[in-house]
């Protein structure tokens, strides 16, 4: 599996063809290296390294949460088969350069003949790797009639039920692939989208997309915990990527667990949540606190002293009350209330300007990861929505699916066990 | 001025009550310090550092630009002057703590009592000071009757004249208020305008907000030159923070230049510039540097070899075809061309998701500051908006003009001088 900080990323400067290129096959014009370059001043700096692309599993699923997100869903517009698995390769190719801190493509943005379109868009020129993954992933209508894989859906791939409450905007819901660029640095997540739907013009085209400024999990015990748009540290309890049996047991589907084509995989689900942050920066200090079933500052669970105490559930107060409420968020979603389920949460805040009423559009972006969302996120999600004390400071307006598949071995191509 | 990195931020570890505890006068209650806190291990980031608030002019014009933005415009929704006034004194005290990395009050997110809404909104807890600036503009509709400001207004802040080929959306346009919130991390920026908006709970609303980036201006000698979603490396020629007197001429309004109140303040304007990206990205690298009047790699200018080589409007080719087009970019805004206009820009790049067409809703997000708008930003976007070859490919969307007030003496407010 892939984690950051474990290799030392290409940088070069401006102009200086070494090892990098010659490592990367990639091809000098105009006096210009056609990979990515970096100021020397950086070097030290681990949040700019590169996450290996290739391994048993996809990056971006276990990799320590970097900073910054943007996701993308695409309608496939083209209804070939062989178009759409020359996409995937393209698109394959494109995304080990960018993790790698090149440009998409050999020629790049400056590099290929003046009288065509540049190669890469060339926002990302001069910064570093920053971390990059691209995690794609398979929506349920790709397995429709247009591309023959009907009977290759995973039973896993369920279309969602509805939940109580959904406030689902269908204009944010849906789509045939998607893939989740994080890193360190916006420009560089935005700029892999980008070329990647440069790349697909013809083939699909953006249904939605979304920004994430600031993590809200860790996703590794090396990372402090974030806080989300309710102020409140988020993702203490998270399946972390040193916890190598519970990420068997809860986010890699294994051999028996459906189509083989998923060995490795994982199922993403992304909900789109709205945070009413005006009504909750009403309410005060100790109902936020009794809301989510935790100590605002320290992050403790209630009855606990520190932030990674064990969640007693069972702990009363006076007169035999729980300390953590009956509708409390941590006791909803815990392992204990829901028979053991557990996800792996990578999600993000987010703010998209303001709503046309007066106030922020914020909220959380979850992204969670499931071996199998019918025993997960299905079953975890209707638990919340029908009785956690947060839902009435929250709406979820959009809503998604994906099979991850497996990651790639050198050569192969994003989904290539699903096409073969 | 203002300046990043010329003073240590106060960094305090959680729970520790220290010297810079004591030096804001905040109060310690519950075993917690009322202002943020800090990894020990960033103590070497100087984009952590704070930016001092106070001064002869307003931080955030000419302070070395930071990574990440978020601009807010408010309706003002009181008929209260006082209770305007009572608005800007507290935001002004709000914006002098988030400024040092401290929380919005002394209370803070979880130093208040437990049985009233928390003071601060509690998600930049953890997180340095981040070299935030905060700074606020009073628009055209703020001189209205209201607020017996009418004759207070300053000539120089007009209503923007309609630009050919303006395409605005009335959502994305004026407002009575702005703050520019300017920060490294962007989690900062979010918090300090939710803050300012929590605080202004009845005498303000949103009216909209645009998040930003990358930023794609260079305001000081000190930074390298990044690059706009057209992939040019982007501000090479702008005023910088060094060019005392450029600013002077260009940037501060000065004694005289129209009423007393305005000396030492700026006109911020606001353009949301929507890029046709997927059209961009389809032209020829030749056609890409013929509209903008440079090189794509190094940025230097057509008949230049480096990037910061002076611009030479007068180099011609072969056949005495000028090498700089006639309605290349960078021709048409230079001062040369505009009679000695310049303008000090301060833009962010943005995506706000997908326009519902199949493309990334992606721009950029233009500030500039004037010493007057009749006189800059209106010749210079006349002459854009009329004959830009960018213009094919760029839409305007939004648009906004506010008078910037001079910067906030300690015990002063934010708009002092307008309002004594």
């Amino acid at each position: 599996m892939s984690e950051a900080g474990t290799r030392v990323s290409r940088r070069r400067l401006f102009g200086l063809a070494g090892a990098g290129a010659a490592l990367a096959g990639a091809g000098v014009a105009g006096g210009m290296a056609a990979d990515r370059v970096v100021p020397a001043a950086s070097t030290t700096d681990t949040a700019a390294n590169a996450v290996p692309f290739h391994g048993a599993n996809q990056a971006g699923i276990v990799t320590p949460a970097q900073d910054r997100l943007h996701f993308v869903s695409f309608d496939v517009t083209t209804t070939s088969r062989n178009d759409l698995v020359d996409l995937l390769r393209e698109w394959t190719r494109a995304a080990e350069r960018m993790a790698a801190g090149q440009e998409a493509t050999e020629h790049g943005a400056v590099g290929g003949p003046a009288e065509a379109p540049p190669e890469d868009t060339g926002e990302a020129l001069g910064l570093p790797a920053s971390s990059l993954t691209l995690t794609v992933g398979f929506g349920p209508s790709l397995f429709d009639q247009r591309f023959g894989l009907a009977d290759r859906r995973p039973p896993a791939l369920i279309d969602l039920p509805a939940f109580a409450k959904d406030a689902l905007d269908p204009a944010r819901c849906g789509g045939d692939l998607c893939v989740q660029a994080c890193a360190n640095d916006p420009q560089v997540a935005v700029h892999a989208i980008r070329n990647l739907a440069r790349i697909g013009f013809g083939a699909v085209t953006v249904r939605w997309s979304q920004l994430g400024f600031g993590r809200t999990s860790t996703t590794s015990r090396s990372q402090s915990t974030p806080r989300n748009l309710f102020g409140f540290k988020d993702g203490t309890n998270n399946i972390k990527a040193e916890d190598t049996d519970a990420l068997r047991q809860h986010v890699w589907v294994q051999p028996g667990d459906g189509p083989d084509w998923m060995t490795g995989g994982s199922y993403l689900v992304a909900r789109r949540i709205r945070m009413h942050i005006e009504t909750w920066d009403r309410t005060r200090l100790s109902e936020q606190e009794e809301i989510i079933g935790r100590q605002k500052g320290s992050g403790a669970a209630h009855g606990q002293a520190g932030e990674f105490d064990p969640v007693d559930l069972h702990v009363h107060g006076e007169g035999g009350k729980p300390l953590i409420a009956d509708d409390a968020h941590i006791r909803l979603a815990s392992a204990e209330s829901l028979g053991g389920v557990r996800i792996l949460r990578r999600g993000y805040n987010f703010v998209d300007g303001s709503d046309g009423l007066g106030h922020l559009d914020a909220g959380l972006f979850f992204i969670a990861f499931n071996r199998d969302p019918r025993s997960q996120f299905v079953p975890m999600q209707q638990a919340l929505a029908e009785k956690d004390a947060m839902m009435e400071y929250i709406q979820h307006t959009g809503s998604a699916i994906y099979a991850c598949p497996p990651g790639v071995r050198p050569g192969g191509f994003w989904g290539d066990t699903l096409f073969h």
